[in-house]
């Protein structure tokens, strides 16, 4: 739906653990203000429909669907698909799917949200999607990573496929020829880490349509070392979690010493600012936010949809897909 | 050697990236005055030996060992076990084989540390070594982290062994009878995560004799969540890394932040303070020491070498693995 230049966003309002409906509302309405040109369609139960007439949104620019039902985290893989008709995730991807949105936002389970987007949706070129996030790199700066956890594992004949993806989705996101690919790996030097890793850097050197820098130690990530950063899911998920963990831990000190870490942090690595991961590599566009995200993060994830959604990042990655 | 109740430490003086031989006399020096019971051996080139004899140690508190041979980071193993026959690191461990010392400290690389340890020391009931660290839980508190990285990749069986191990070496670090041992994962939920975690979650739950509390999340590995963290080597390698990067652009930062981040940096967090890891698993006590470590760092490797081996901790892990 981008009628009147507009970018309608499918909301599904139920996700996330401890997600509550004012939250979502203010989000809503908060987004609304900040892009002039979005438009979103809220899923859920009564008491966010209550949350959102309360928040005064232009009518114009949101509509509420009544789906409360909510898919547990783990619900298993065969149930989420053949079930769950009336739940906020699955209307918010069919919605993308029936182009009356071009974006889906949720804060569900990685594991559903993978499993019903594909399901619905169907991958580009037989590819494994990834989770990819935009991770700070400096003020101003972001790198690409990939995948985060849309596989509790992959293989080096994945991780090519997540490079390409990553590759076409920077060049898409930042307007840039040859973005520097590399692949997170315990030592820089070519004999270092598993079998898996090596393999997928011969299989990403093998293409000169991939400009490969080399490995990139996690000591690195955050230090413009690359464009993107190719993993399998399970280490992509460790790596994050494991700088998030550091940073609450400034972020938690008491008294006095909360004070400083407050002046000391740097702004831009403020980490609600990179809420909203892309599912890259089905034939649509989803985006996960944070299953704890405050108010400020459903926000943001909702931004970066639309922003994603303008650029037409999964028309571009078809044609980058097709080159390559 | 533990005559008249002194622990002799055997240091491998050429390793690291940046070790310059004033930081290790200096750190040779420092370790000796806060550890009055302690003695090293140190293996390196003439200006080592400029360096030692400048600091003005007590001669009956060191000894020098002309070794100038350097083994590079990234040597192949095979060359490694036939050759460098007067390197440093080789004959830091040989000393602790032939009881002239009680533990060896290298700052050299992992896979050759690794590599010469299991061929000269041997190991325990054939497990796979591993490198484990102290990692920091709160002030004063600690967890134990393996595998570091002494292993490329493990399998579930292998991670089953650094669970006995970990559990092993926190009891006789800590006195604790039941240590609290974890497996790191994407997820907390039972069916979550790899296949390879949860079989070595089934390993682990099938032996009553350890204490499983279940899996942790990296955003947890410094909340206290367990006593021992288990992991493969490859993920515990990169968590680790993470989180010294996020660490890093907290005390990297520059002017007033530079100086706001100090103030606000909590003081159980200081990263030299958790430098040496042992190496659990091998017939011999051996402590490696980070390869970018300063000079405080090394000082702190050298204390926590002298500490481990006074504990007697290899032949506490030999006598629980007996048990197990």
């Amino acid at each position: 739906m981008r009628t009147d230049n507009y970018i309608t966003v499918a909301l599904d309002g139920t996700g996330g653990d401890n997600v509550d409906p004012q939250s979502v509302a203010s989000a809503v309405r908060f987004a609304t203000v900040f892009e002039p040109k979005l438009k979103v369609i809220v899923y859920g139960d009564k008491k966010l429909q209550t949350a959102l007439e309360s928040q005064k949104i232009s009518p114009d620019r949101y509509q509420f669907e009544y789906a409360p039902v909510v898919i547990a985290q783990d619900e298993e893989p065969r149930k989420v698909i053949s079930g769950f008709l009336n739940s906020a995730m699955r209307l918010a991807i069919e919605a993308v799917k029936d182009k009356k949105a071009s974006v889906a936002v949720s804060s569900g389970g990685t594991g559903p949200l993978v499993c019903l987007s594909r399901h619905i949706l169907g991958v580009i070129d037989s590819v494994r999607p990834a989770l990819c996030a935009k991770i700070p790199a400096g003020p101003g700066r972001y790198s690409l990573m990939l995948d985060l956890g849309a596989n509790a594992l992959s293989g080096s004949e994945d991780m090519y496929e997540f490079a390409l993806l990553g590759s076409a989705a920077y060049k898409s996101m930042f307007n840039t020829d040859r973005p520097r690919v590399s692949i997170l790996n315990v030592g820089t030097e070519r004999n270092k880490g598993s079998a898996k890793v090596k393999e997928a850097r011969d299989l990403v050197e093998s293409n000169s349509k991939i400009n490969f820098v080399g490995f990139v130690e996690a000591n690195n990530m955050f230090c413009d070392y690359a464009d993107v950063i190719v993993t399998d899911g399970f280490t992509g998920n460790v790596a994050l979690k494991a700088a998030e963990g550091v940073a609450s831990v400034f972020l938690n000190a008491h008294g006095i010493k909360k004070f400083f870490s407050m002046l000391a942090r740097p702004d831009w690595l403020e980490p609600w600012q990179y809420n909203g991961s892309m599912l890259l590599g089905v034939d649509g566009l989803v985006v996960k936010s944070h299953a704890s995200a405050g108010k400020e993060a459903v926000a943001v994830a909702l931004v970066q949809a639309y922003k994603l959604a303008r650029q037409n990042i999964v028309e571009n990655i078809k044609n980058e897909l097709k080159k390559a």
